[in-house]
């Protein structure tokens, strides 16, 4: 039988309190079905979100670079949930269709010249080295 | 035996052209193996930077989130190549450490987080549908 | 067109032969849709399910560890129908869900940590060579 | 210019409470290259240890079933640093000559038989919905 | 919202053009999906095109032989639509179920030998440096 | 401490006999390293070199096509290994380097083509289900 998603109502005190840290970061009324799939092991969801939570705050980086960049590895790897919610979650952080559509002309890029330095063994320049 | 690279001296009027545009659009002394290798194929040369060259020039996106995001495909897909020369070209174009440091952040997190969702079968939320 | 599942009355002896040595050792009714695509090929198959049944039979590793390690790679690659056939054959080994959660706590550490290691070209240490 | 590890001696105060952290709990004498290179950024560092430590204690599964789930991943993945690292781990936790060949057997065969089901599109049998 | 295929009859002129060309080259009444989705960033959709056609032209590898390589990365990727729309085009150039059967041992011999290689960090033998 | 090659002298009988049966099938002086690290395992050995035996012998595809194919395949999963020896057994075959320049073509757009449907989450055209 496969699992089923753990609701608010039916989630141990633990996980609620995720939940609403969760909730509350990000000022949403729910938490997306990825937290409510990983509370079924409450060290894992907890563990999990401390780090998003912190990976994903603005710094260095702004909020939308982040969100693209987690896009285009989840591309990369062909994740279909994870291209669902963060192409979501890079719209919310302001990527316009047009930003989307070069995004994917650097991924896309990258996937090809990544096989054919591969493929042709090409030694590093030493001025990279 | 194993090819070795195509040098400037060395090369067909064809792949000239194409050194040269490369030498022009990025100010540079002499293009990267990676340039050197695919000149085997000057078909594949000139198809290859003349498709990096309208991808890679700013427009939506500016040339340093380009540049990191080229990165974060080449490490999602360990490409030692890849990683080595555009670790360069990230840094040419304004990459600070603070900004590798996070960018790698989200790069494992996403890599971790694309696995978690696979393994727990997470179906997509209607509201990304 | 697409393919469709060769069932065992539509079945050549060679490819019966098959479905009977599968379904005797694992003590089922019916074999899985992977064999019964696989059918198509009887080559592929019947050299398929030989290397299966060598190498998950319980020898230095038990039962369990070969289906949780056959289940970790399978999120890795994510390929969907392995996922849920081997979390099946997994919790039919005796996998619990406490085990599932850290057995992805450990896939998701290593999809993680794989990425740091190539993103800061970190070289092998030397007590490692 | 390639970044260099960061030695001990060298470490600022919050990456020297990691350090001494990682040297009491896995009883060692230094680090291993992985965390001098991460030492670039100290709260990449700082967290991405959390985690393992987290993760790598003994739960559910036992110590030597971690490290051989965390190499198969590191293999599958093509990992060279993770691959040598958590091969010498895996072998301190006891794995011997027999379990790495049929640990390599599972891996290999996952591998393989995941793209089997990817290129017959193979559809999740009901049972296992 | 999900983005919704772009048909020739709301199309712009120069997506119209992108379409009409490969309509000709193929020999087909409507472009697949693939074009209709990619349509939305018209530069992606014109360079994506031109690339694909100079690569799949025949020349020192027939058409078959393409589609079959096309379609051997496809399956090692997992991408569901490119595996579908690729089995497709291979047998379009000829590819019979027995060529397809092999294909897929190849395949997946290849992703097995992969991580055995990987596994047991095969140094490269001398004769093929 | 690594493992070292098992050099036919110091190899038990019953790796003799499958190094015998390489060095017979592909009339050559010696076994690759990749045969001599796999001897630490003998099932897998033999395992592995009757699968390969079976699968690359010519049939419905030639021997050129399977090394091609068991190439593009090692150069999208970037296994170095792989693609130094399966460079040098399909030049064997008759691979010219036209056809190399032409394979890492369609290697690089089908990876470039494979992450671009991923992105656009293209649905699968009805004529190919």
């Amino acid at each position: 039988m496969p699992r089923t998603p753990i609701e608010y109502r039916d989630a141990s005190p633990q996980v609620r309190a995720v939940f609403n840290d969760i909730k509350r970061t990000r000022q949403v009324e729910d938490v997306n079905n990825f937290w409510k799939y990983l509370a079924h092991d409450p060290a894992l969801l907890a563990r999990t979100w401390a780090s998003v939570k912190e990976v994903m705050t603005p710094g260095a980086l702004d909020a939308l670079t982040k969100e693209m960049v987690y896009l285009a590895v989840s591309v990369t790897n062909g994740c279909g949930y994870c291209i669902a919610s963060h192409t979501a979650g890079a719209r919310k952080a302001g990527m316009t269709e047009a930003m989307f559509g070069e995004l994917m002309g650097v991924v896309g890029m990258a996937n090809e010249t990544n096989r054919l330095a591969n493929g042709y063994r090409v030694p590093i320049d030493s001025a990279f080295e």
